[in-house]
């Protein structure tokens, strides 16, 4: 999988993922109106304007960019007809050649773990059928729980050829809490760092791991050790844009070989109409704003690199 | 909300809940061909056998014990259709008078965790109307991402009396490799317990608060260090039965008051018609089964309190 992830960023030269975060705010009136007015102030109707919003989204913006990065918690905070949206945008990215990276975070115990590997990236069989329930391409796991905990979902990544990136450092101001205290003198995040890379061995897709890591580009001394010790992870990048990343930050999260990284952002991109210089758009002009929002994006991206 | 359990637990005299993880494999042959026969080999055959699984466990059972714990990824793996199951067994469980901890494990940055929050123990405003999605009455939460991912669980707690548990110590056989790990001579997990602790004092309920723990019954002496370090957080307790913790194990889990711990068994129970003594029930008696297997891990537990 991680090689069809860097054949798609080679090919669009743009190590840029967008993330379809729908909070309700940023959804544009008239989308919104569209359908209450069908359906009243229900979950299905919030659901079915997300549906609407995302696919112009994609439209605008599929030429340009390897990825989306649907945030499933936006979708889940509408209940069962969010979730169903959730996968319908799963769908929809697939159908025009994006890469789905489902922003899921989940991780518990061995075979509770093994469902949410086998909803997500597997195949459930049911007597002589099989299904591939959300079928995102790639996934991202929470850790704490250890490695008992994260190998189902390696396994199941060995079996359909998908990736997972595991949370090692991420964004958010209060990450360091746990994360950086001090374990014989080094980070955790330093620690989980090295078992995900011990972890990808055993996933290998050409010279990169089909097991990345998470590392917030508000943290860049950390991504600079981190790009380091995991030499052949694959890093998914949040934090640029509207949580403070810029450009320059993410250089250090690259190798050498200008691979290794790929930068996520979703406000930024998503709810452009909002702010200047794409406030020009309007919000008729949501997905436009999205595009020459992608397009600065990258632009800014492959300036450092 | 802890109130609300405690009441139940001292009404039933059962520190104990009945874990709702449906995993194919526990479903009786009869309940599945039923549906199958009906729907064909779907998600939606699966999905509506699990419900009818759920609901003659929870018939069985209701009159014995306080609450019930869902485990959402077993419904989660069959997508969608299993996610409404997930929620119709949720609305089942209340409707008899259960308190529902839904096992989401969920946990992410600050407004993405506030998602989370309100579609599962929160409401949700579109236009004119409120809806609570999902509406359990504690979920479970991962502290990886630290307090700001966790405060806005809090902060949905207190508007609408609802309650969280806070993984500490996990119950898993890799739960160390990362919760062990010492930090200023002290392991992970203490320090983890302290936060909750902290986080807890904004969130009280009486003698114990809204914000509780998870520490496995695999790690009793860890659970006695985590008893007196949070003396004021309800511990939910996974791990007994199938997973190896018996009641001698659980003793320290609770205060001197008897109270303070609520103990989960899911195979134990739900699979219980597969394993003797209680294989006497035959697959046709497995809600009869699961009763009779409460009844005595209730009287374990008693035992030692």
């Amino acid at each position: 999988m991680i090689q069809k992830l860097i054949t798609e960023i080679k090919k669009k030269q743009a190590p840029v993922v967008v993330g379809l975060d729908p909070q309700l705010s940023f959804l544009p009136e008239f989308l919104l109106k569209k359908q209450t007015e069908l359906m009243g102030d229900t979950l299905e109707a919030v659901s079915s304007a997300i549906y609407e919003y995302n696919k112009a989204i994609i439209d605008a913006t599929a030429d340009l960019i390897p990825a989306v990065k649907p945030q499933i918690a936006m979708y889940e905070q509408f209940g069962v007809p969010g979730l169903l949206v959730y996968k319908m945008t799963v769908d929809y990215a697939k159908s025009k050649g994006l890469i789905v990276i489902g922003d899921i975070k989940r991780g518990d115990i061995g075979s509770t773990s093994g469902a949410y590997a086998l909803g997500h990236i597997g195949k459930v069989r049911i007597g002589e059928k099989e299904y591939c329930p959300f079928d995102e391409d790639i996934v991202t796991v929470n850790p704490y729980l250890g490695s008992d905990g994260v190998q189902p979902f390696i396994d199941v990544c060995n079996q359909n050829d998908r990736g997972i990136f595991v949370l090692v450092k991420t964004s958010n101001p209060s990450s360091g809490e746990f994360q950086d205290r001090l374990i014989d003198g080094r980070p955790l995040y330093e620690i989980v760092g090295e078992k995900v890379a011990e972890w990808g061995e055993s996933c290998m897709d050409g010279e990169y791991s089909n097991v990345g890591a998470v590392v917030g580009a508000t943290y860049p001394e950390m991504g600079r050790i981190l790009r380091k010790l995991m030499p052949k992870q694959y890093i998914l990048v949040p934090g640029y844009g509207a949580q403070g990343g810029t450009a320059k930050d993410l250089k250090d999260f690259f190798n050498p070989d200008g691979l290794g990284a790929i930068v996520n952002s979703s406000r930024g991109i998503i709810a452009a109409y909002k702010k200047a210089p794409y406030d020009r758009f309007g919000e008729e002009g949501f997905a436009d704003a999205a595009r020459a929002a992608t397009e600065d994006m990258i632009r800014d991206i492959r300036s450092v690199l």
